[in-house]
C-alpha cells in the first residue's frame, strides 16, 4: 500500500527590491509602502522552502530525490533571482510589484512545470525571519 | 484571476503565569501540573505567529499590510499581555487556566474582530522552542 | 463548547544510517544515493516534531499533557533510535531503506497506538535543517 | 603535548522576575525599569551557555564529560531557578535586583566551586534572543 | 567590589549593496567579486549584535540600560542604513566598498562616540547566517 | 591605517562516529562513554564555524574572500569528513577518539597550512545545538 509523504527542501537567495505602484503618485506610494518605497532599493536574505507531496517510491524510499529537487530550484529560481535586483533584473516583475506575496506566486509558477504532475507543490518564502508567505494556501 | 496567499507575522511577548485549577486540592494541582503549579509563578518568552489568508490586492500586491497587522497585534494582544502576569493582570484568565492551549484561543478571539471577514486567521503560539500550539486546527 | 487545538512537542535523537537498495548493483546504488550510500554509514541530529490535535480538556486546559507526550516519544522512539545505527540496530529498517520518508512513517506507526484514538497525530522529521519530511500529509 | 580547548553546554530554565529597587520611589522605579517594574512579575525562557576551558584528557578525549557538566548545572542552578520566581523564591535575589547582569554573576558563583580549579569558567545568559550577557568578560 | 559584565543587544536592518572597486576594470571587478558585483545591487537582512562591557551599576543592576542602547543603535545606525542602498544612500560608502568588513568598522565608528568612555564596545555583523564579521577583534 | 577584523564562515557536514578507548575494557568504555560507545555508531549534523582574523585589504575590502575560504574548508575538511564514518574512514582518528574536542583540533591542523600566516585562525564545532567546542581558546 502506498504512503503519501511531504518532503521539504530549504534554499536561499539574496536580492534587492523596492515596492512601487507606477500608477500612483509619489506621495501615495510613500504613504502605502513607507520605507519599502525608498528609490534606491533595499534587500533581503530570502529563505525559500519548497514542499513536494507524493507517494514514496518503494525502490528508492524517496518521494523525490532531494538533490534533484535542489537542482531544479537552483536552475529555475536561484540562477535568476540570487544576487539580483528583482525590479530591474527579473522579467516577471517588470509590471508586477515584488511583494513577498507576488514573489511566492511567481516562484510557484516557475517550479510547477519541472515537478511531476503526480506530485503536489507548495512554496513558503521568508522575506525576514518575522515576515513570510505561503502559496498555494493549505 | 485572483490568487489566495497566506501571510505570517511573528511577534513576541514576555509574561508570567502559573497553572492551577481552583476546584482541585493542592495535592491534585501538584500531581497534574508539577513545577508549572509552583505558587509564585514562572514565565516565558512567548513567540506568536499570526497567519492571515486571503486574495492578493492587485493595487498593493499585499494580502494585508504587515505594518497594519503588526499594529493590530500590538494593540489587541501585546499591550495587554507583554510584561504582565497572565493569571493576575489579564481578565480573560481570571477563571481560565493559562495553558498554551487556552492562551492561543484567547488570542484568536482578541484578534478576529479586527481582521476583515474576507480574511481567514490562524494563530501559532510558542511557549518554549519545544512546546507550541495552533488554533484553529488545519 | 469544545475547542479543537493542535499541540506540538519537539524531541531529538542522533543516529547513523546509510541508504542502500540490496536488489541493485553497487554502481546503481552509488548512482542513485551518492554519498548517502558510502559503506561505513554517516549520521544526523534528527529533530522530531510530534503534532497532536484534539479538544481542550476543561479540567486541565490541556489537549494532552506535554510531559506525558514527551514520555511516550522517549519510550517508543528515542529509546530505540537515539545513538543507534538505524540500518543495524532498528528492526523496522532490516528490509526498509532508512530514508527520511520511511523513517517518518515508521515513527508514526510506533506512536499511533499510544495516543488516544480521539486525538489525531502528525509527525515532522528534520534530517538536516534544510531537509525535512511530514506524515501524514495535510 | 597538551591542547587547551573550550567546551560549551547549553541548558535552559523558565522563570518569573521583576526589576525593582526598594530604596527608590515607585515613580523612580517606573521611570528607570518601565514595564520590567510591573508589580505582578513577568517571565522569560532563559538560555544558559556554560563554557569550560582546559586541557583534553588523553584517556577520554574530553575536557569535561558533558553529562557531568549538565548534571552540575541541573543540580546547582536549574533545580533552584527553573519554574521559580527569582525575586520570591531564590535567596540570592532577596536583596539583589534580578537583572540579567546580576543573574549571570550569581550563576557563575553557584557553579564555580563544582568545576575543577584547573578549568576556567565563563557564563553566557540569554534573557531573550536579542538581549544577553556574559561573565566574566573576555 | 565591582563586577565587569558584557551585555549584548541584537538589532537588524535590511539594505541593498554592491561590491565594486572603481579603480579596476569591469572584468577585474567581475573576477574578484563575482555575483556580488552585479550592477543593479542585491541585498541582505543584516543582523547586528552590539556588545558593551563595563561594571554593573549597583543602583540599577545594569551595565547599560538595554532600551537606551537600543535607542542609540536606532538613531545612529538603523535610521541611516535600514531599507537603504549602502552604496547610493550612505555617505560613508561613497568611496568605500561596502563589504561586511568595512560596514562593521563604520558601524563601530558611528556608535563609539555615544557610548560612555568607561564602557568598551565590540560589533558583530551577520551579512547572512553563514557569513559574519567582528570588530574590534578579541 | 590598517584595521584588524575577524571574519566567520559557517559550513556543515554529516558524519558517523563512536567514542571508544581500545585500552579499556568494554565495561569501562560503557561506564565512561554511555550511549556514545554503542558499537554500531551514531551520527551528527556537525556545524563548523571558521574564524579568520587579519587586516582589511584596502583594494578588496576583504580580510579573506569568503568564497576562497569556503573552497579551502570544502577541500581540506568536508571532502574527507562529510557523509563518512570518522572512526573508520578518516585516518586522523585511527588512534584518536573522535570526541568533539579531538575533532576540532584535527580540523584546525588541517586548515592552518592553507591560511596565510598573516591571518590567525580559530575553529568552533557544534556536535549538537547544545554541545560545542572551540580551539584554540580565546
Amino acid at each position: 500500500m502506498s504512503q503519501l509523504v511531504s518532503v521539504f527542501r530549504e534554499e536561499h537567495f539574496n536580492a534587492a527590491h523596492r515596492l512601487h505602484n507606477p500608477s500612483w503618485s509619489d506621495a501615495e506610494n510613500q504613504r502605502i509602502f513607507g520605507k519599502c518605497n525608498l528609490p534606491h532599493f533595499h534587500g533581503h536574505n530570502y529563505e525559500l522552502i519548497v514542499k513536494v507531496t507524493g507517494e514514496i517510491d518503494p525502490e528508492t524510499g524517496y518521494v523525490i530525490d532531494m538533490k534533484v529537487l535542489s537542482d531544479i530550484i537552483n536552475e529555475k529560481v536561484l540562477n535568476r533571482f540570487d544576487h539580483r535586483n528583482l525590479n530591474e533584473d527579473v522579467a516577471e516583475f517588470k509590471d508586477l510589484n515584488p511583494t513577498a506575496e507576488n514573489i511566492v506566486v511567481v516562484i510557484y509558477n516557475l517550479l510547477r512545470p519541472s515537478i511531476s504532475e503526480h506530485l503536489s507543490l507548495q512554496i513558503r518564502l521568508y522575506e525576514t525571519p518575522r515576515n513570510f508567505v505561503e502559496f498555494p494556501v493549505s
